[in-house]
């Protein structure tokens, strides 16, 4: 790493210890490339940047990319030197903090730290009482109150649900405002095209003051390369906007191998790597030192059927591979969240939901999408699977802390000279001083015997979650917003529902 | 490796090569200990031995191991040199073949080689259909063909539900006549105290003959150390009718850590360490070169309710730790299976399952036990667990054959010049010539559109798993039994059923 990059490492987010403690990474990253190997991916990739290109679908970054030196084509398709390659890579900071309303709760990117966030695009929500029906503002209220509400998301995330009761164009305002107005957690903004984006910056220079946009980082949006080797005007928009206002992004190739991408994982990897990069180039040429996550979405198609596959084998190992090649780059990683292409929270959705999230976990990401909420290959966002989810989160988190090598963790006076043969350990000494905090607790699931589990009523998890998410919502705390500052949101939202065309969303 | 211990690997075990490819570990595995901190394990685990020692109910054995030389105590608790354990690490084979009525069948353990096994031990089995309700022979010999006509299970396992309506002392005979009369994989026997275990060698030997069961490994007993540090004569009359026949045994020290062992990840694999090293030496004494796999079972509980919790994050860092142990030893390795406290098959279910058994094959376990049907805790033996786990198993043999780097992979002429940016890859050459090969199939795990799913009847998963399983038992092919093998076995069952006194059981 060289002494500029180093420098760009942020200051401490100012967590209290234990928040900290929550969400570090102590396990070692698993890792199934050689060096060598990973040297190999590296270098296909960039001649797949060299030879093939990214189409750029926009005048205005084919200009910068062109000035830079780039090579550009008649049919917008850049061709990168590996030499620009490396220089944006040297530019991008390898971690940065994302702060939101309470700067207590802010978060780093980066190193040893771990942030989840919850599910983000799905059209419609389901609970099990009134079934699937399209998302609404209210229920995007009951999602952000939930992210708040639990300690398992460190982040707010986006549009949890799609609000399907207000009009398209006027969504950024709505979803951006009740982030706003509900959360103190960081949160990311609504990006769908460059407006949005704005939008969303604006508002955060009327929470947080111009200054501090200026200079930090409140915002975090998804950049979806639509795979292969393409990026549209919306996309590159959104870039500007949030590149060019100093906040944060993550590059997202969306590549369902085998449709997006080759049907095979060293094809997918070496493509999804490429787009990364091409895209990493372009936000360093807008604005050199913008946050970048590397973070590709992975799945698998059903290559006889076509259907996506979530969780498979395939995508889980080309995931891998990217987490070493993000640490081979020094920057930040996005992984896998609790994907499933289940229609309900049932055993198949759970399935899914480990198979592909455990994986990430053992990545070492710094960042997880998608990590409460999922249902249906994305397009839904189930209440009960968001409470099932955020237990296993718990569960995840737990396992990143690792193994303490303390040397109190040998129990040997217990074993040695307290408990006899045959005998237990619920009452030794170092039982007693650590049955509070010694294992992680999941009282969601149920660990009951069958008798005690038949008399509660015999209710699968389904049930169980259903309390549990209205329980969570019942001990959200309203953190309140500063009348001044509501009122000139409001005044912002109003004159741009005037402004904004409607036709510019078409 | 010593000289002597690379002589006793076995020969190939003659199977076709796509069965071999099915089941070989190309993973590498996950270490979180360094070698320093894997040592240390092994030196607190001597300690343990040296200093507490483990008791052995059985004055046989503490014969055996007075005469060894170990140091018996008046209370039959042994303490071991570091010494004897070496010597017996020595003598234990670093792999071997188990075969079952179909040669081709037969199963390597050790190496870059995995079995999976169904569940062993419920007393109760569930349906959809029927509910819970205590298992049968009727039971029993289903499972015995779903785990025979299933591609994703490799061993056929013991008693895979409790057959309830055998009396208790006749019941090691119809489970062996069950295993052997309708399946042709490698079985394991029924070996709950030594005489059952004689009585399963006496039956391999009619279906085998005698000389090939005093050279070859037809039976696998799972030997349990009653934990903490502590081995009843019952298990211990196992080892002795199973070492003593030249049949293999896994040791596996049965903890719940806080209960049986310590409420900490290092406290609970020294002291499961210091067990199966403890187990080893006395098998190694009845019949060196006994074939032993390291195998704890491992959980945890909640300190505060004192219920046990499967798929914990302290269990599955435990696991990783004792993998890391039986590669230092270069034994084969055994870890966990798709454990559920579920009372269904629901998404607690799925979770508790992958998060027990997606780490255990990043361990590259060499044998996976219950890795099909366990719910409730291991008390239910669920059809439509087992049909779902089944599909999980796939997934994760086809993840245990990790990433190919043959050049080909890469598809650089699709990703050059055969696809354009935005294009697809269903069509390329490199896709056409792998599609129905290139990514592992999961048909029971519906990826469909939500119409088509609501068209063709709106079914969870636990509703397909019903289908499956019996779809699966439709396609078993009886294998017929050679009738004077069946008469021989019919004559012994008989006399046995007449000689065997009930009250040995007590």
């Amino acid at each position: 790493m060289s002494e500029a990059r180093r420098r760009r490492r942020p200051r401490s987010a100012g967590k209290p210890v234990d928040e900290i403690l929550a969400t570090t990474l102590n396990l070692p990253q698993y890792t199934i490339a050689t060096p060598e190997q990973a040297e190999k991916i590296h270098e296909v990739s960039l001649r797949i940047l060299s030879e093939a290109g990214i189409a750029f679908y926009d005048e205005v970054a084919l200009a910068t990319l062109r000035t830079a030196g780039a090579s550009v084509d008649d049919e917008q398709v850049v061709r990168f030197d590996p030499e620009m390659v490396e220089e944006a890579l040297a530019q991008a900071p390898v971690s940065f903090v994302h702060t939101g309303r309470d700067s207590v709760r802010a978060v780093t990117y980066g190193a040893d730290n771990i942030v989840l966030a919850p599910v983000a695009g799905p059209p419609y929500v389901m609970d099990a009482t009134d079934g699937r029906r399209p998302g609404t503002y209210a229920d995007l209220v009951n999602f952000v109150k939930l992210a708040n509400a639990t300690p398992y998301l460190q982040q707010q995330g986006t549009e949890i649900c799609v609000t399907s009761d207000i009009p398209f164009h006027e969504r950024a305002l709505d979803i951006n405002y009740a982030h706003i107005r509900w959360g103190t957690k960081p949160m990311m903004g609504h990006y769908p095209v460059g407006i949005c984006a704005e939008d969303s910056v604006a508002m955060a220079r009327i929470v947080h003051g111009a200054d501090r946009v200026a200079t930090e980082h409140f915002l975090l949006g998804v950049i979806n390369v639509s795979s292969p080797r393409r990026l549209d005007d919306r996309m590159l928009g959104t870039i500007r906007a949030y590149a060019g206002n100093n906040q944060a992004v993550v590059l997202t190739p969306f590549i369902l191998a085998g449709a997006m991408g080759p049907a095979s994982i060293l094809g997918t990897v070496a493509q999804a790597n490429a787009e990364v990069l091409g895209a990493l180039v372009y936000t360093q040429l807008v604005n050199p030192g913008t946050p970048c996550i590397y973070g590709p979405f992975l799945a698998t198609i059903d290559l006889q059927d076509g259907s996506p596959v979530f969780g498979s084998a395939e995508s889980l190992l080309a995931q891998a591979l990217c987490g070493q090649m993000a640490r081979r780059y020094d920057m930040p990683f996005r992984a896998a969240g609790t994907y499933a292409s289940s229609k309900l929270p049932d055993m198949q959705a759970g399935i899914e939901a480990v198979m592909a999230m455990l994986p990430s976990i053992l990545a070492r990401p710094n960042f997880v999408l998608h990590a409460a909420g999922w249902l249906e290959n994305g397009l839904t966002t189930s209440y009960e699977k968001f409470a099932m989810d955020l237990e296993l989160c718990g569960v995840l988190l737990a396992l990143a802390q690792g193994v303490s090598w303390e040397e109190d963790e040998w129990a040997l006076d217990a074993i040695l000279d307290e408990v006899p043969p045959g005998g237990h350990h619920l009452g030794t000494q170092h039982t007693l001083g650590r049955y509070r905090t010694a294992f992680h607790r999941t009282p969601l699931f149920d660990h009951e015997s069958f008798a005690q589990w038949e008399v509660a009523g015999a209710h699968d998890s389904t049930t169980r979650a259903g309390r549990a998410w209205r329980g969570l919502l019942e001990s959200y705390e309203d953190p309140g917003l500063d009348e001044a500052i509501d009122a000139q949101l409001q005044d912002f939202m109003e004159r741009r529902r005037r402004e904004i065309d409607p036709a510019e969303f078409q």
